[in-house]
């Protein structure tokens, strides 16, 4: 039995607390947030505190808290020698307190409070200051059935970054699709199968295998159409930029 | 029963054809190619032939090949009358000779041979000439289970320029996340999960809504430790319009 503390009560501290009480091998002992407020809703089925004083003995402390936050958290903590995590992309494992047996225990996922998530789809990327520490973070990883991945620090960042990309960047090609479609009077929604399409392929193909379209191509005719079709200068940059990139990709131009 | 000659033997043909043969209520008469070679595979299932002077009555022809081919087949095409329909989501449907009942049959879809692809998942955006073309049309459709919409030709293009963004663009997204989770010796694998999610977020929710992120959150700290990790000056500028753009969406900067 693995006994957890989860710090913070935003998105990612609520999937895990989730995942915890539902896996076999793990108890949260307690849950830790700065107001009680988002944590009265469980007080029925966990010890919910807002006092680090009253924090009690556990395996491992998961700092699910704002990145800005971590370092500070971790030092008002009192006590140490014990693990203590936090669950963020950027933040260093050094920005913990020395005094903690740190770590890193960062969920590569994009989290919302409302929608459900199965962590079969979340991989844990895990750092450990100490090495003995990684497997307990493993198990921790394993008992909520997540892929588990050793990452470094850089590793983690480019992670992060590369997350940014795939997640933040084309979702707003995703809104850029939208609004371009609703300014002629046609439906976003014929497009969703395609976009569900797009993400699926990569799942066993290469992206740069998987690449297809008039930029591939270097199709002159549609390209000077599209452009031509686009009315707003900053779809019309990011057309452009983005074209050049698949051909200097696909033909070295 | 519908009755379908397919001209072309690409992409888009070779899964038509599989889905019209599996349809109940649609024969494919015969199957055409101005080479025989990538038809010869099916001679034994169906009436091939690569003589234009050789087609056989049908109720629609569907002119599945390249963009550029298009008008110049349609014009050699020796009868009249007939419903003609390409499948391209840029050509115009007065690119067809004028001697047809002229229609576009366009599939929003990103084929390839190779994969297989459920037509559920293929949007027929339809348009006709003559109004009541429109429904041996949209029963096409139906007989190979895809959704069908009506859309016109300005329509059309607006969805393929948009198909671009989602698509494409969107793929090179993929591509470049993996340029840099593979020049640290990170693992794309990681990302692929937060892809699909990314991806089927947007089937209920609008990507306005989706999205998340350090550009629409403005957090400036990470935007400036992303900047410096990217040494790849294209991938650079990709960042900077992309958070702009974001930025613009959800703050109005
Ligand atoms: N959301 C994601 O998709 C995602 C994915 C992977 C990793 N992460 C990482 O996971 C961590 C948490 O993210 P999140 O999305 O769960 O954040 P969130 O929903 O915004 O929640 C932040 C939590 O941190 C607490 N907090 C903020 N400032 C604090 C302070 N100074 N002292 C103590 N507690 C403080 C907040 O307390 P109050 O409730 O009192 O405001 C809240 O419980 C971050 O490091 C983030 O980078 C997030
Ligand atoms: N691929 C997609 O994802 C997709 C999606 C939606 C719509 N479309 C549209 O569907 C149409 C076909 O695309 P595709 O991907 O199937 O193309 P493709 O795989 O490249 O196949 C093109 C076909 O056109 C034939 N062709 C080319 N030039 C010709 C000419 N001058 N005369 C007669 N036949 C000619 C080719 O014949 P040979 O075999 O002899 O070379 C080949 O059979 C295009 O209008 C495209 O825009 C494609």
């Amino acid at each position: 039995m693995i006994t957890v503390t989860i710090l913070g009560a935003g998105n990612v501290a609520t999937h895990l607390y989730k995942a915890f009480t539902k896996a076999n091998n793990v108890t949260v002992s307690q849950w830790y947030n700065r107001s009680l407020k988002p944590l009265n809703h469980y007080k029925n089925e966990v010890d919910i505190t807002d006092d680090l004083n009253h924090l009690k003995e556990a395996d491992v402390y998961i700092l699910a808290v704002s990145d800005d936050a971590v370092a500070e958290l971790s030092e008002k903590l009192p006590f140490e020698n014990k693990i203590v995590v936090h669950t963020s992309g950027s933040v260093n494992v050094h920005d913990l307190d020395k005094k903690h047996n740190r770590g890193v225990f960062y969920p590569l996922q994009s989290f919302s409070k409302t929608a459900q998530l199965d962590f079969a789809n979340v991989p844990i990327c895990i750092e450990t200051v100490n090495k003995p520490d990684y497997h307990i973070l493993k198990a921790l990883a394993l008992a909520i059935g997540s892929p588990v991945k050793k990452v470094n620090s850089d590793q983690r960042q480019v992670l992060h970054l590369a997350a940014v990309f795939v997640n933040n960047f084309t979702n707003q090609l995703y809104r850029i699709g939208h609004e371009i479609t609703e300014s002629e009077g046609a439906e976003f929604d014929l497009l969703k199968p395609l976009i569900l399409e797009t993400a699926k392929k990569i799942q066993d193909l290469s992206p740069y295998k998987a690449q297809t379209g008039p930029a591939k191509r270097n199709d002159k005719k549609t390209l000077k159409k599209h452009l031509s079709i686009l009315n707003n200068q900053d779809h019309k940059a990011i057309y452009n930029l983005l074209t050049k990139s698949i051909q200097k990709t696909h033909n070295g131009r």
